[in-house]
């Protein structure tokens, strides 16, 4: 029986990356649809639920992706609520690659500083879908997060965002020059630049003169780098006695993390991968 | 070469339990198309005649469906127009499981009931699209069929366009009490209930109460049932006298026969599967 | 690891002939968008170009179809503009079957003249997507080539972005009447009819009496005829002393160029297919 994963996406054009890396984790067969809205959702998700039996279900699952992680937690709670009783598949939630980014960097820069329990961290860029997310699992680790935007009011309710869906604690802070980066900076043994392309967060000479911070990861693919002077490729680089992890370095525990949770979800019929789930595969694909 | 199959669906989002029973029917390659109208057909159709020598051509199908029956017909007559001389494939119309499903149910009524052959028949819900086509598959083996609405207009509309369609006669009646509807039954030996979801037609307290009435079979597989009493699994459950069908022991049927006309649309390249054609996969999957 | 052919078009349904001839030519998958604008692009083809190491990435593919060669080309363009360094993939651009009908069109006539060079060519209905890509193989074959159209404007416009695109110098003439066309025609050894459908172009008296005429060829399948008298089969037919081509004939070439092109896609990872690469392929294929 054909594995089938019904991938819901809110852009108009179904994300053509979640596409490709689903066939290539053994699926067999994408439904693929875009401009999905929650109301849109339950008689495609019926549609799967009533068309195999309770023993062959599991060779049904869905993906949601989209560049709107808001756009695809609208989607996951109507996916959710289509479900009833035993009628149910799993579902992986990774718009935007929220999921497997935050969970490949969080399990990189743990691995690196030695485990997390009490450690500083701080996250540029946080109120993007990685950071929000990387923010979270840093803190349920037992980091002690500062999450950093240019407007504390968009940190503020990212930070209460992440306190009612993770019970996560993370304080919301500004960082809107590089004077302001460095003094959020002091102390902390561990950097996440998320922010969007183009933009450097953390000029070189900042961080080369913070003795204590000892592992920084920059998810940027794109020159200029949001960390400046990490190449994209460096994983796990050590330099100026810090680690240093690039987007790519990064990116290919997120591909592996991708399509190992992608296959796990023919497994069985009844589970939800989010950040958490995702990020336990993460951890184990670090020590594989 | 690939069994190709083409589905058009007047709906946005193409519909995924179509889709899912295609694959499962062992078509290798599904083209979806959403949001079809009748004005978009032809190239389309074309697309697939002009691609396969008439040798190979048999190996690409249509499949029409979307929850508007009267859309779907729309689309349907624009493909068969797009057909000339020789090139044509063959299309099965399936618009809201109207066919499978009526004829599903009437098979099944029809061996309970040995035979419909001037039998009386009613059908409640008469005027939605799994209604309407089992009134008029009843009437076409011999029943004498009420064709139940709660508003007359709209049941006399329906019986004249299965007069038109299918050659065939019900009488329109309304049905808007329990009284009203105990009336229509009396004298019947068969009821079907095809209304929308979350609409009890039928009362246990009046069907019990009529003796000459021996099947009943409700379509709803959502609670509450259309036909009070009548378990959504009952496949033919004796009680009270009675042979009763639940939704779901007729969609087993429903499924069976839906999978057999996709496979056989690929073994001859010009026959269209509609109701009528339905039915007789129908019947000949009851005594198999 | 699965062939995956990204088909990019245009139109509000992406092509169905597109879809299907690709299947028949061995690729695995499909991704299919339609309703795509220049500016969708880059996001659809980084994600081809992100999740496949550089080992494997000639396993992707695009192919730009659609109705309009102008939105086509805007497609080419913008997916050009999202390669970068040694992320790239290959394209077959073919929008409206411009390049593999023109293309096949050429090499049979190229064949059945004995070679272009200094013949003098007539393309009627020469503003078409066909007949201005074959006007510009045709010149750049070596023909003294007439574009032919009821307007001048829109010849003198075609014209002028053969000589933009394809460096090809073909001369703008008008054709609105049978008379006019006879003098245009006088001393053309070649003629091709590119036309809309359901326009004859050139009637059988008029090519009959042009003795120097040698080779014609009509591109339309549906009746009438682009040119009198030729019937849509012929093949290189031999009637008055003239080899005749119709729409059939030019089409079995046509189809093999087409699929030989895509196969042809995932050989090398770098290559962009347009009218002059698939001339090149159109004719090795006239030869074996």
């Amino acid at each position: 029986m054909k594995k089938v994963l019904l991938q819901l996406d809110a852009d108009e054009h179904p994300s053509v990356f979640d596409a490709v890396t689903a066939l290539d984790a053994e699926v067999d067969v994408l439904l693929r649809h875009g401009s999905v809205r929650a109301e849109s959702v339950q008689p495609l998700i019926h549609g799967l639920l009533f068309t195999r039996g309770p023993e062959e279900l599991h060779h049904s699952a869905v993906f949601i992706g989209g560049s709107s992680v808001t756009a695809g937690e609208a989607i996951l709670e109507a996916v959710k609520a289509a479900f009833f009783g035993p009628f149910c598949v799993s579902v992986l939630f990774d718009a935007n690659g929220c999921n497997t980014t935050a969970a490949a960097a969080t399990a990189k820069i743990a691995a690196a500083a030695g485990g997390l329990e009490g450690k500083h961290a701080v996250v540029l860029g946080g109120t993007g879908p990685v950071g929000c997310r990387a923010a979270a699992l840093l803190a349920k680790e037992g980091a002690q997060v500062l999450l950093a935007s240019r407007t504390f009011s968009r940190a503020e309710a990212t930070a209460q965002s992440l306190r009612e869906r993770f019970g996560a604690a993370v304080r919301p802070v500004t960082a809107t020059s590089p004077e302001e980066t460095r003094r959020i900076l002091e102390g902390a043994e561990v950097v996440l630049a998320a922010g969007a392309a183009g933009v450097t967060l953390l000029p070189e000479s900042v961080w080369t003169s913070l003795p204590e911070l000892k592992v920084l990861a920059d998810c940027n693919a794109v020159p200029p780098a949001g960390i400046e002077g990490i190449k994209p490729g460096w994983n796990g680089r050590e330099r100026e006695g810090k680690i240093l992890f690039g987007a790519l370095g990064i990116g290919e525990l997120k591909m592996r993390v991708h399509k190992a949770c992608l296959k796990r979800l023919f497994e069985a019929g009844d589970r939800i991968w989010d950040a958490e789930e995702v990020f336990v595969e993460a951890r184990e694909h670090m020590t594989t």
